[in-house]
C-alpha cells in the first residue's frame, strides 16, 4: 500500500516538513500543492491556510490534518469533504513553550519591564513598586490540554491562577469555572486575563468591552489565541481609561501586523510577531505518521476535532 | 534598660523604618542622625552610605547593622570602632525577589523580548528563533545565600545552572565551581553570566574583558551585583565584537545613572532603576530587633560578617 501525503501550504517552505516526514517514515512519498498528482487517491492531506474550495479537488480524502493546534483555517473558506476526518496537532513542545512565553509575559508586567524599556527611551530613572507572582490572579480563558499547561507552571512558579472553559473541567491546583455563567466570577479577580481560547464563532470577538470592565481595574491581557478574539476599539478604550493597564499581543486580525496600524505606537501595548509558539516539524512528523498508519490499518485516528465545537 | 536604636542614612525618609520597628517592639526608641541624642551612651546603629568618620561619634557603639545585604557602604569611608560588630540583613523576600527577577531577564534574553520591543519601535515584525531553558546554562557568580535562591528557581524552570564562589560549596542539583582556579570551567558554558558577588577588593572590577572572553560567543550578562563590579568600557568592546549578545543592568557606579552616559542609548544594554529586590522594613524589623535583644542579654548576634572578607 502506498503511503502518501500532500502538504497544502500556500507560500510556505515546505522543506523542514518533508525532511521530518520522511525521517520518520522513509518509504514515504512527500508531495506539495499544486504540484501534486492522482488527486482522486490522495487520502492524507496536511494543511495550513488551503485555498479557497481546494478539497473540491480531493474527492477521496480520508483524513486533513491542521499543521497546528487551531482549524478554523481549514473550515474559513472550504467545505470540507464529508468522509473525511479533521485533526489537530497535539505538540508537547508547544504547550511548553506558551507556557514559558506566557510565564516571561506575566513576569514582565509583574516587574514593570515594559515601562523600563520606553523610561530608557527617554532616560528617566523612576522606580516603581514591583508586585509578587502570589499577589497575582491570572484568569487563563480556554481550559484545554494548552491552557492547563499554561496554568501549571505559572502555579509552580507561585501566581494564583484560574481557569475558564465552556465545560467544566477540575484540576487539583487550579480554581475553575465554566460557561456564561461563571464568567463574571472567573473575571472578576483576574489581575492578568490571558486568552488561549480556539477561534470559533462563539469565542470570535470575546474580548471586548463586555469582558475588560469585569475585570478589576488596571488589570492586564494578554493575548495569545487568535487576533479575531479582541475587539481592538474596545480594547483601546479600555486602556485610555485605564480600566486595562497594558496588553501583550502577539496575534493579529492581518499578520504580519500592517505598518499604519496604532497598536505599533501605543505605550501601553508590547507587540510580538506571532511567536509565543512555533511548532516545530521534528517534534510532531510522529504523530502525523502515526495516524497515517492508523488510517492505513483502519483504526482511530488521533487527536481528531469536532466540526460542530470547532475545536 | 533602655533600647534605642539611632538610624544614619543620610537623604533618606526613615519613617517606614521607624514605623516598622516600633511595631516589633513598642518600647523602642528610635532617633535619626544628626538629630540624635547622648551618642557615648549609643550602643547599636542602623545605617545605610554613613557619612565618612561618622562612628568617632559613637565610641561605645556594639552594632552597626547595614540596612541591606551589602556592608561595603559601611567600610568605604569609615574606620568602625574595634569593639562594634557589623551585621547585615538576611531577608527571605530579598531573596525571593531577586530570583524572580533573574528569572524575568533571563526569560527576556531566551524569548528575544529586548529585540522585539526594539522591532516596535521601528515597526518591525520580524520573528527570530527562540530559545528553551534547558538549552540554556545560567552561571551565577557568588553562589551564597542569595545566589543560591537564585539558582534554585532557575532550576526548578528547567534551566541548567552552574553556581561559583570563592570558596567550594556543594548543591544537590546545581554544579558548583570555586576559586581563580576553576573559574574558566565555570565561565566556558555558561550562556548567561549573573553577577551576585559582595563589593570586595576582590571583586571590583571582576566583570572585565578577562572575564567576558572566557564565555561562549554570543553570551548574556546580567548584573546584579553592584555597579563597581563592572568594567563598563570593556562591556562596550565586548558588545561590539559580539562576544556578548546583551547586557541588563540594575546597578550602576553612579545611582541614578547620570544622564549623559552611553549606557542609555545602547540597543544591547536593558537598564532598570536598581530594582531586582528593594528591602522592605516590614520584612527585616524583626531582626534587628532580634540582635537588639541578643546585645542586652549578651547573646551571640545573628547575620554578623566578616570584615576580612567583607562579607
Amino acid at each position: 500500500m502506498q503511503k502518501k501525503i500532500v502538504i497544502i501550504s500556500p507560500g510556505r517552505d515546505c522543506t523542514p516538513w518533508i525532511n521530518a516526514l520522511k525521517k520518520e517514515e522513509p518509504n514515504l512519498t512527500v508531495e506539495v500543492y499544486p504540484e501534486d498528482t492522482n488527486r482522486a487517491e490522495t487520502d492524507f492531506i496536511l494543511t495550513w491556510n488551503p485555498p479557497k474550495n481546494v478539497f473540491e479537488n480531493y474527492p477521496n480524502v480520508k483524513v486533513i490534518a491542521s499543521m497546528g493546534a487551531g482549524i478554523r483555517h481549514i473550515l474559513k473558506e472550504n467545505k470540507t469533504p464529508e468522509q473525511a476526518e479533521i485533526t489537530k496537532m497535539d505538540d508537547p513542545l508547544l504547550k511548553e513553550d506558551m507556557s514559558y512565553f506566557v510565564l516571561t509575559i506575566a513576569l514582565n508586567f509583574l516587574r514593570n519591564i515594559p515601562l523600563y524599556f520606553q523610561q530608557q527611551n527617554d532616560e528617566i530613572w523612576e522606580r516603581k513598586a514591583y508586585k509578587r507572582p502570589e499577589d497575582i490572579s491570572v484568569g487563563i480563558m480556554g481550559f484545554g490540554n494548552i491552557g492547563i499547561k499554561v496554568g501549571e507552571l505559572l502555579v509552580k512558579n507561585k501566581f494564583k491562577v484560574r481557569g475558564w472553559s465552556k465545560s467544566k473541567k477540575s484540576h487539583q491546583h487550579i480554581e475553575t469555572f465554566a460557561g456564561d455563567k461563571e464568567l463574571n466570577e472567573f473575571l472578576k479577580e483576574s489581575n492578568i486575563l490571558v486568552c488561549l481560547l480556539p477561534l470559533t464563532n462563539e469565542t470570535e470577538e470575546i474580548l471586548s468591552k463586555k469582558i475588560f470592565q469585569q475585570l478589576p481595574k488596571g488589570a492586564y491581557l494578554i493575548n495569545v489565541g487568535r487576533g479575531p478574539h479582541l475587539v481592538e476599539e474596545d480594547l483601546k478604550n479600555a486602556l485610555e481609561r485605564e480600566q486595562l493597564s497594558g496588553a501583550a499581543l502577539d496575534v493579529f486580525q492581518e499578520e504580519p501586523l500592517p505598518k499604519e496600524h496604532w497598536f505599533w505606537n501605543h505605550k501601553k501595548i508590547q507587540l510580538t510577531p506571532h511567536t509565543a509558539s512555533v511548532t516545530d516539524p521534528e517534534s510532531i512528523s510522529s504523530q502525523v505518521i502515526e495516524n497515517l498508519n492508523r488510517l492505513k490499518k483502519g483504526k482511530k485516528l488521533l487527536h481528531t476535532v469536532s466540526l460542530e465545537k470547532g475545536y
